[in-house]
């Protein structure tokens, strides 16, 4: 009998399946929608947060637990908030829970299926199939969960099936939880903590109830501090089959816990929200179509990247105070997606601008909201992210108007875009020390000093070029040690190329010694060797796991600056390679050692390979990160080679040296482009064709929208 | 064959040892030091907290846990921190942990052991017996542990023992734990998150190393983020028996867990220890011992609430910024302990009063300390108990000429004590709205008015009088209804009656009606109906569990205060029926229902008798209160009628009807009073007699130390 493949892509990639509990404990899938997000594991253990306005929970950890951001690397743990289904035999008094926590049975079958808009469970164990789909509303705080249940065997059967929703410990000032007839609901209460009484003000209006709505009645029910627990008692025929819906998650009171039944707790409601939410994932689709040799490529980079940079553009991370770097990373992203959003976060961003020219820690999109956690220390950098992203605006768009369009800010200053970027980089020029370099103040981004890509024209251009020439010699005076740059890879080797501060030898001797000293199998670590605690001779801290993030890790957002780095220099093979490890598989082995489905990239993999193999590739399993806009600017702009200018779209495909041949579909200022992508020894540079007619560039100008250009492109 | 007790006191009282792990789950014991307390409950679960200097850990949550004042309800899940043992008989694969977590074996005997300087777990299954203690040093953090494993059986076992300590998740900025052949233990590390520069320096030197160091080198160890866990295989013949001793804590670096080894991991070290341990116990000794007809009381009086008076006087909850509420009454109790030590703190909590008279809402212990929680709401009542603690120092020291030291603030103002005193009450006065009564502002001990006690002389103490009865004229025409004061019983009755606010009729109104609505089976609640939410009607908020504290409990403060008022006003039986009820047990029944061992008060009991029979009762296993105090208070000026004035010691014992006698020992001014207390139908008023002679009056003048007074006393 040939083995199941442990991770397989089904519905044309719309779907990864996994079919062991055990294989990847960590591995699981996200869903979010306009007011909430829900990562949730193929064990079933799951983190929900929602806004109200800043992240809140309706499932919560057994104690009181620390509000703080998204954190990779979360601990699962025997009480951890989980949504599980108990199976009983009442004949044998047996019993399983699916998907598999907690109760760990050894189940015959097992398949957790993440999709692009629902993630659905199958646990078969004792001849009963328990299968659980997860969906969301596009725009209300509710899980929409079926649970079918069957009698896989030929005999009847008297089974108890509990649904089991981790309520948890919701606050150490009040808690209770009570069955209420008139709802048809399991209702948790608390109050929010507070200890001063403006704070009680806030929390007035907080959603602190957490119901579970049951569209079946229960047999019975138990509340306790800790879970909704709901029995139904089947007696089942052969292959006879029972399916329950609930509905989970916060209430302000019993009025909206009978609205939401009203709106959603029906089959009708439940394909309704199915078909919307799936339309909703839809919107964020992409501009890219590839196909090349490597299939799980492609299915990432048409499928699933474009989902997770939509996630970014969509919600902000679903935080009200996005760090200024994010926030205008996670809208360059967008541009490939919905410019028009990206060019209404361009100006959010830009009417919050300080007078000096810099730009704050963070971007505030609630009123009334506060900058918190890292957006409470100063970073320095902000301001580079403003041409960088632009950039792809511009190119994505063409809208150069946009640079003349005014943006007020709050201390009454109304300066044109392109003045606001020119006053962000003059600011970054005048923050320097005696060495010409940029301060680093507290943040742990410190690149401040790259103003790789800026697009300025003219007089400004040269002021500009002068100030980065004259920061890039400062660089190449103090960082540069003789076979690369100080603090390893990291962006600043990267911008090092990009800015133009390196010379060729320099740039064969840096990627040498990066090559000894910094690639994995995994993909390339940050720092070498991995160091821990302050670091304060170089004034910098670095402090996470040998191996995590920061620190030694496959930090893939810089990673990636680096593969662009890369692709600048027509580095293709190289680039590609490192690409390709952005993103788990195809190997089973390599899926093990991550841990990971591939449908999305993580903020890093665990690094220091050499010190630590065991755990060295393992993923932080946080789908937050601003990596995956690079990505998707890597591969239009690198390997696809199609970036656009003022007027029209160069055309420039990198093909790594063992592909002949690669197809692409790319929207672009409402056209759209199908090339086919042929290598020749034909030819010495590439050359575009369409019909007969050979073009005289590699480009395409005066782009009319509503076409459609079949290419075909001859690379050397 | 007669089924053993669940709960019996052993070696005279000193310790109190539960025999069933699934009676009282939560049941459990503390212990402290100079550096560090822990909380251990009967099934193997800790919360342990060190200063440095403020409350930090070394055992953690599996998730990131937030920081907050201690909790009374602890919520025990199934990776709690804790200590546990497992075992395995290597013949037959068979495991059970001791003492009962995780594994939940059903184990043959059990034994939980609380003692006054140590804590210790039996446990027998499988045919070994594993005994656990933990005790503590004087003034290091650090937890000693012995274990004793013994083969019960007549045949030699191969077994692994497996001494398991949670790590838990100590940082979501660095975690790693290792085993160290040349420390003989196994280290984790992590170091302290923190976003701001500021708050790198101020961690920089914090403990953030956890160690399990080894007397005995394991066979084999495993270390993960969650627990510490080494391995014995031992192969033991019939009867044999191993010990094994451990130290677990946190350190700083290497060479303080080389320290702590040197110094402590011994046995030699271990019994030294303990002899330091309990001699530094047996200082909290206090000043009273009686002999009643209710030996658990006597036990509780005479052993046990010392203890936990001495707990809160020696080391101030172990916080750096105590309530000055707390901080006053814990001193008013630790007069009867160490009354040097309530003058310092009167002296400290002085130094810090405003310039206006009031009081700071926290008093300040360590430099560098700042206000926290709830001592960042503005309360008005600090100043009132200023004289309610200080008359306990006077009367229990004759020591009025403290009343003219001087006290020196911040400010550079330099008042006496009396003087300091007479601004506190000053400011009460003048802080009061148009109908006379208190501002309340925002805390939710809404006793400012209450003068109750103050001692002053001559014109300012008329003043003063004067003011009060304004202040009780008001409290009457507002808060009066009719049969009782408005807000239930809560320390405005308990006063009302004290202050002499109330005349006999209104008393006897009253108490009828607290007897009717707020009596239950387990002590007098604080309100009826308990209700939820912020009341804005009445300005004040009250958001606890229905039935839990500051919500329809049975809250001890409060309910302390009442007992108070009646022996003030001579309604003995009363008195002593509620005084009773502090305590759980004596019956089998009340201390299933309360869940707690008779070593200490909680602050609440779980309330709202009539709306939930089922958890009324319930203790909240919080042995933070500044009730114990007052009941120190109680017993001695009420049940035992010892109260010191400036002339000597009144004599007024007042026994419940049903007592015919007590013996009371009681140390007073460098004296020792022992009274021979009987009842008498041939006295009407209380008659002392030394000796043959009978003395004048019911009290003793002159008194000197050193010596001891030998007296019978004849009540009515």
């Amino acid at each position: 009998m040939t083995r199941m493949p442990l991770l397989q892509p089904a519905e044309n990639g719309q779907r990864y399946e996994l079919t062991s509990p055990t294989a990847m404990p960590k591995a699981g899938a996200f869903l979010w929608n306009q007011g909430m997000m829900i990562q949730a594991t193929c064990r079933g253990y799951a983190v929900a947060q929602f806004m109200q306005p800043e992240p809140a929970k309706y499932s919560y950890a057994p104690n009181l637990e620390a509000k703080t951001f998204m954190q990779p690397e979360q601990n699962y743990y025997a009480h951890h908030p989980g949504r599980f289904v108990y199976v009983k035999d009442e004949a044998t008094d047996q019993i399983f829970s699916a998907p598999y926590e907690p109760v760990r049975a050894p189940v015959e079958r097992f398949v957790f299926s993440a999709g692009q808009s629902d993630i659905r469970w199958t646990t078969e164990h004792l001849g009963i199939r328990v299968e659980m789909t997860l969906s969301l509303p596009t725009h209300d705080v509710t899980e929409l969960w079926t649970v079918k249940v069957t009698n896989m065997t030929g005999r009847e059967r008297n089974i108890s099936v509990y649904p089991y929703f981790t309520l948890g410990y919701m606050s150490w000032m009040n808690q209770s939880a009570e069955y209420r007839e008139d709802l048809g609901a399991i209702v948790g209460s608390c109050v929010t903590p507070y200890q001063k009484v403006a704070d009680y003000w806030k929390n007035k209006y907080l959603k602190d109830k957490t119901y579970l709505l049951c569209e079946t009645k229960p047999t019975s029910w138990e509340t306790n501090h800790q879970a909704f627990e709901v029995q139904y008692r089947l007696s089942m025929k052969p292959g006879e089959q029972r399916e329950f819906r609930f509905l989970f998650g916060p209430a302000y009171d019993d009025a909206e816990i009978r609205s939401m039944k009203e709106r959603y707790l029906s089959k009708e409601a439940f394909d309704r929200c199915a078909r919307e939410y799936a339309a909703y994932i839809h919107r964020g689709r992409g501009c890219l179509k590839i196909q090349t040799p490597d299939p799980a490529l492609d299915n990432y980079v048409n499928n699933w990247l474009p989902r997770q940079v939509y996630y970014h553009g969509d919600v902000n991370r679903l935080t009200t105070d996005p760090q200024t770097r994010n926030y205008l990373q996670d809208n360059m992203g967008m541009n490939y997606i919905r410019p028009e959003v990206s060019r209404k976060a361009f100006v959010t961003a830009l009417s919050q601008q300080e007078a000096s020219g810099a730009m704050p820690d963070g971007i505030i999109l609630v009123e009334g909201a506060e900058l918190k956690y890292i957006n409470q220390v100063p970073h320095t950098d902000h301001c580079v992210w403003l041409p960088l992203t632009l950039e792809v605006y511009l190119s994505e768009t063409g809208d150069y108007a946009f640079l003349d369009q005014r943006v007020k800010t709050e201390n009454g200053d109304n300066y044109t875009v392109f003045e606001r970027f020119s006053r962000a980089m003059d600011w970054l020029l005048h923050e320097r020390d005696e060495r010409g370099l940029s301060y680093i103040a507290q943040g742990d981004w410190c690149d401040p000093l790259n103003m790789v890509g800026y697009k300025g024209k003219g007089e400004l251009a040269a002021h500009f070029r002068a100030g980065a020439d004259e920061v890039n010699k400062a660089a190449n005076k103090h960082l540069w040690d003789g076979d690369w740059f100080a603090r390893g890879i990291t962006d600043d080797n990267s911008f090092a190329i990009l800015s133009g501060a390196t010379d060729a030898a320099q740039r064969a001797k840096m990627m040498k010694e990066i090559e000894k000293q910094l690639y994995t199998p995994y993909g390339v670590v940050m720092f070498a060797p991995a160091f821990l605690g302050m670091r304060e001779d170089v004034g910098r801290v670095t402090q996470k796991h040998p191996g995590s993030a920061e620190n030694g890790a496959v930090y893939n957002h810089a990673a990636v600056f680096y593969i662009h780095s890369l692709y600048s220099i027509g580095e293709t093979d190289r680039a590609y390679e490192l690409l390709r490890q952005l993103l788990p598989g195809p190997s089973e082995e390599d899926y093990l050692q991550r841990g990971q489905l591939p449908i999305y990239v993580p903020n890093y993999y665990r690094g220091a390979w050499h010190e630590f193999p065991r755990t060295a590739g393992r993923s932080s399993h946080l789908f937050n990160t601003g990596t995956v806009s690079w990505i998707y600017r890597v591969v239009l702009e690198g390997l696809c080679g199609l970036k656009g200018d003022g007027a029209g779209l160069q055309i420039d495909p990198q093909l790594p040296e063992d592909w002949d041949t690669m197809k692409i579909s790319r929207r672009f200022r409402g056209a759209t482009f199908n090339l086919d992508v042929r290598r020749s020894g034909g030819v010495k540079e590439v050359k575009v064709m369409r019909g007969s007619e050979t073009l005289p560039a590699a480009r395409i100008d005066n782009i009319r929208a509503g076409t459609t250009y079949d290419l075909v492109v001859l690379v050397p």
